[in-house]
């Protein structure tokens, strides 16, 4: 790879560089990049804003994360966030810090990865800042998107009884990572190790690459179903949870069979002598959503592919429980994410 | 101070218990922190968005900036941005990446100068995230704000002819990072060092709280005057005059002796045998106000105090010059923030 020092550009020149040819495909998007501020446009609906802070060596790591795939991912956790209030995301800025020892090549990677995601999910790149940094890489994303006022959803609308639905699988991502972590060990030192992902490459991509669920988002839109409640699933189920009936003033019940769980992460539980449901309750950064709809849409979301319907909603006083394939009650707890 | 480990809140308690109690007062802000985005109704006003990055050891030096005045100058910075679109500034949002050595009483000390910046300029903090850092402080602030389509001024529209202002004084901040600067190293490994810091207050005030010209916004509002092109100073008045050149394809010409300066200013300049007009021209974070106006508005500008007319947009072919007191033509170059 040709290797252009940054300090060669500068930072205006960088910035130039990098937002050389965007072009803006969303009509709220009345100016982008390239004045002190954006300006945008949302004459009938209501604006959504969501901001995420990656910081190296807390929330990714070198090693292991190609900077184009970090680049998507960053830009992904953000669309998540808005998809999680039943919104459409529509704009990003990226603020980055960067210290000397990448190139503007390495810069041009990452952003690639931001460039592809915003392509895909038809997101406008609005605004660019890059700074230099005496530690690690900082990647700031701000996401900015729609949602009609009467189709927002919070976390605060369920009420007991209602159905727990989530999208997707869960716990894939923590497995892929800690298969690259072991990979990573096991190769500390080993000149030209070729690691052996085969058959594993769906968690691997799920850590990797996720995707925000801006189809079920529209899914759900189609199928004329609104959540009462709804979050993204960044932290780990069992934090998510927590959240949604703490808002909401209301326990719950999740039953442990009921919780969908790809093939490959089984295995790879397995072969790791990990706990299964402990990686898919508190894994985290599945970024499928979770939420919450009444009894009386059951049938219109069993229509719908990929939505399991895992547990329901109780009075606030029977607190927030697992419940075991023989019928035993495990209170859920806080786990978060917690790097302090 | 009492001393709180930022572990023993945790990533969560921790947000709550900065943002408990923040209030909501512009009706344009429907739901601030505590789901996964914020939501904004901005009916018939566009929407201005801008963010920056902190980065400790690049933007700011722990060392002599209190955390306090910190968080308001991260706020302000901000808030800046949205007034030279010509806008006003009504939510933010705050990231920050927190390392093991700051205490829960360090941030709140961080956080009280954001929401006293916030409650000055009436503006909602309207999300918030935290979380670890192994290296140094990060603070990323988005702004968000809104501006009437047909006032907002961008960089691009000035002409040739149009007489080119600024407002406040310019060098004061760069005098007082000087000051700053030269104390630290005076007072290094002296216990109970006292600076000495009477009669230049003005300039240290100007570095360590600055403010964002909100007033200009609104008293050229009550001139009915709108500037043909505007930035705030942040990296500097030539690296500004060079983007607005560049943008609305002009040259221009800057009258040494018209440029702005306090007293306080030129007298630290002096004590450090420092040359003045460069500190002036190119010393950065003023956070003030350069703006173009049509040659007929002038005398509406006359009557605003607090505003400079410092020399004129020519034809681009003529190129960027300051000219001196005695009459003789210097090229204004890009210095601009290169820290790479």
């Amino acid at each position: 790879m040709k290797e252009t020092e940054i300090s060669q550009l500068g930072e205006f020149g960088l910035i130039d560089r990098l937002t050389t040819d965007v072009k803006l495909v969303n009509k709220e998007s009345v100016k982008g990049v390239g004045d002190d501020a954006a300006v945008l446009e949302y004459k009938d609906k209501e604006v959504l804003v969501t901001t995420d802070l990656l910081l190296e060596g807390i929330h990714f790591d070198l090693r292991y994360v190609p900077l184009k795939h970090l680049g998507y991912k960053s830009a992904i956790v953000n669309f998540s966030d808005i998809c999680a209030m039943n919104g459409v995301p529509k704009q990003i800025t990226v603020s980055l810090g960067v210290s000397s020892r990448f190139t503007v090549e390495h810069i041009e990677e990452l952003y690639s990865g931001i460039r592809l995601a915003c392509e895909i999910y038809g997101v406008d790149l609005v605004g660019g800042d890059t700074s230099a940094s005496v530690t690690g890489l900082v990647i700031s994303i701000t996401c900015i998107g729609e949602g009609e006022k009467e189709n927002i959803v919070y976390r605060d609308g369920a009420k007991p009884t209602d159905i727990i639905c989530v999208s997707g699988d869960l716990g894939a991502a923590y497995m892929g990572l800690q298969l690259l972590e072991r990979e990573n060990k096991v190769s500390a030192g080993q000149k030209d190790f070729q690691p052996d992902f085969a058959g594993k490459e769906y968690i691997l991509e799920r850590q990797l690459k996720p995707e925000a669920r801006k189809d079920i988002v529209r899914l759900l839109r189609e199928a004329g179903v609104k959540p009462t409640s709804m979050m993204d699933v960044s932290d780990g189920l069992s934090s998510e949870l927590l959240h949604l009936c703490k808002a909401s003033k209301t326990g719950c019940r999740v039953y442990e069979e009921k919780i969908p769980i790809d093939y490959q992460t089984a295995k790879m539980a397995e072969e790791l002598n990990m706990n299964l449901v402990t990686a898919a309750m508190n894994g985290g950064e599945d970024y499928e959503l979770v939420f919450t709809i009444p009894l009386t849409e059951r049938e219109k979301i069993e229509k719908i592919k990929g939505i399991s319907m895992i547990g329901y909603m109780t009075e606030p006083s029977l607190g927030c429980a697992l419940v075991t394939a023989d019928g035993q009650e495990l209170e859920i707890r806080a786990q978060g994410w917690n790097a302090f």
